[in-house]
């Protein structure tokens, strides 16, 4: 998969040389398994990019937590256990950055690439570039790299997270990617449309379910509820319209999922606020899915409307949209995923990056800048 | 308060010269003001600290959440609220971190005094040395200072927490310290004992009940109980065990606390868990009240066994420890605080610290180190 460019070399002459492979080192949280088994969305992003830069000839060292679950030439075993009942706590966290920066002391790598939210602030004590993934809410961690400045430079994984904060320094857009040949693929739909994620206010599946009805087509939920704000709207908003057809069969595992994703007619998708990237409309289209969405944060970017699916404004115009969707190719949606979402896609795209980063390094004048508070 | 040093001027002569003023920037924790009005027990310790700092002829810059408390020369807001709903959680401490980061670049400096959890991942970018005060659970914490190395100098806050991990780079220990004109001198006592805490199993207000309940003497609780752990605890262990004898007047503010410290025949301290550092124990003493304590944590080396107060092994030496509190002189346990752990001795201790580090800034081949993941 590596490209080939004309490079000039010491003496004149220009020849055709392969791209050198880069020394990589990719830093993941310590709350999931690389790959992890259910949950766990970055961590997920992580395996697969490792993976294929691994076979597109790079050297990888992926930092992570638990068991080895990668083709990562190195792997720096963080903790000898995952912390998935710590995530979020301020202290593992801090204590992950301070490892990963113990144990790159040792190690040659051209970059860095981090997708943890403490790592960044460990960016200005390296000579070598750090990359940031930003997987979280940017509105709060503007504020993170904001201050960091130029030491490290960021990723977005939605178009839409990124024009939310043009200020920051952002290197590339880079969605996030799945493997698309682990995703059945269905023509022929049964007669149900699928909520699938968190039952929480801000995924709001209790719009799926009045959309479905009004659409007079049966809904299947499937999604945890284990904080107590889920529970809490589970309880008053989503148990209440319950009945035969609108079924919650509880939290899907990877076979489940994917067997409610391929059955299904369409995927609702009503979410309500500005998620920088929902995974499980890009594993929808590529079972041959269209999605069904409210127009925030990177749906309009991720299903192609009148395509793979429809972006609407307002709940009420959800239950057309899922009619509508009748007369969509399943194709189209796949194909969708293979050329944009898929992770070699999002590979090609992290080795853009990359190597842009490293350009600039190199340049005269371009010089990556060492951020020190005190000179 | 300064004290007075010959050093050698060029030219040979020796004089008399006061040492320099020291350009401190403090850093706070963004989750209450400084000083708090309540809850708050590091940025009680910031305050008092950065108040006697400037009285003694230095510099200080601080950086806190909320609003100006102290006299510190320059008040840097961090953020305009402070957030203590967020304790706890990653993100605000990292972004926290990032903004002193940040803040710090345009100003000079001799040194940055640290009291947060995710600040020292920046003290590797920095010329300046950067001295961090161990507020939390040195057990955790320990991972989050051995990676970092000789670029953090740790100050532990009592010998029990820095023998429990001697290999760290410890610069000193310095008690926390209290404003000890601030804490009312009672002679005479009323006929209670005291516990004075959260309502949780670490703290074992249990156990001060049944004691007291031997003893054969009224006991007064006052604390906060909020979260599940404690609430939990409170009505199985505790709630249970009240009566007439033992009653439970909530949480106490800064004036009802004072009284009852200065009232009681001896705070009960029943402590199960190696706390760092006991505040309470010095706030009771400062009122002349003795301590009757589980030996964990600085209990043994806050209260002057048998003169200040008893240090026991057993739950059920506790009652016997009550009724010895007679024969003690509460002037010696106010004179303990004074000489030990008041804030003009942990200002001083400080001091101490600041000008090793410094000196050893200064000393050839005594170089800080710049600690680089890569070189």
């Amino acid at each position: 998969m590596t490209t080939l460019s004309t490079r000039a070399l010491p003496g004149g002459t220009t020849h055709l040389v392969r791209p050198r492979a880069l020394r990589i080192a990719m830093v993941a949280p310590p709350y999931y398994p690389v790959p992890p088994q259910a949950y766990g969305g970055t961590e997920a992003v992580v395996a697969g990019l490792v993976d294929r830069l691994v076979s597109r000839g790079h050297h990888v060292t992926l930092f992570a937590a638990g068991p080895r679950g990668t083709t990562a030439q190195e792997f720096v075993r963080t903790s000898e256990r995952t912390l998935s009942a710590r995530l979020g706590e301020a202290i593992p966290e801090v204590v992950n950055a301070a490892r990963v920066l113990g144990l790159l002391r040792s190690r040659t790598v051209d970059l860095v690439h981090d997708h943890t939210v403490a790592g960044p602030l460990t960016a200005p004590s390296r000579a070598v570039p750090t990359l940031v993934t930003v997987h979280g809410s940017i509105a709060e961690l503007a504020e993170l790299y904001r201050p960091l400045g130029p030491t490290v430079r960021l990723v977005a994984i939605s178009h839409a997270q990124r024009a939310s904060e043009p200020g920051l320094p952002w290197e590339a857009t880079v969605p996030n990617g799945i493997d698309v040949a682990s995703f059945p693929f269905r023509e022929h739909k049964d007669d149900y449309v699928l909520f699938l994620g968190r039952f929480h206010p801000q995924k709001a599946p209790h719009l799926a379910i009045e959309a479905a009805r009004r659409a007079g087509v049966r809904i299947i939920l499937a999604g945890k509820r284990t904080e107590p704000v889920e529970d809490e709207y589970y309880r008053t908003k989503v148990a209440p319209l319950l009945g035969r057809d609108a079924v919650d069969v509880g939290v899907a595992d990877g076979v489940l999922k994917r067997r409610l994703l391929a059955g299904a007619r369409c995927l609702v998708f009503p979410i309500r606020w500005d998620e920088p990237f929902g995974l499980v409309m890009v594993e929808a289209m590529a079972c041959g899915t269209p999605v069904v969405a409210l127009s925030h944060g990177s749906a309009p970017e991720v299903v192609a409307h009148g395509r793979t699916g429809f972006v609407v404004e307002r709940p009420e115009q959800l239950a057309r949209a899922i009619e509508d969707c009748e007369r969509l190719e399943p194709a189209d949606c796949r194909r969708q995923v293979s050329e944009h979402f898929s992770v070699d896609a999002m590979a090609a795209g992290y080795e853009r990056a990359y190597r842009r980063v490293l350009e600039r390094g190199r340049r005269p004048g371009g010089r990556l800048p060492q951020a020190r508070a005190q000179g």
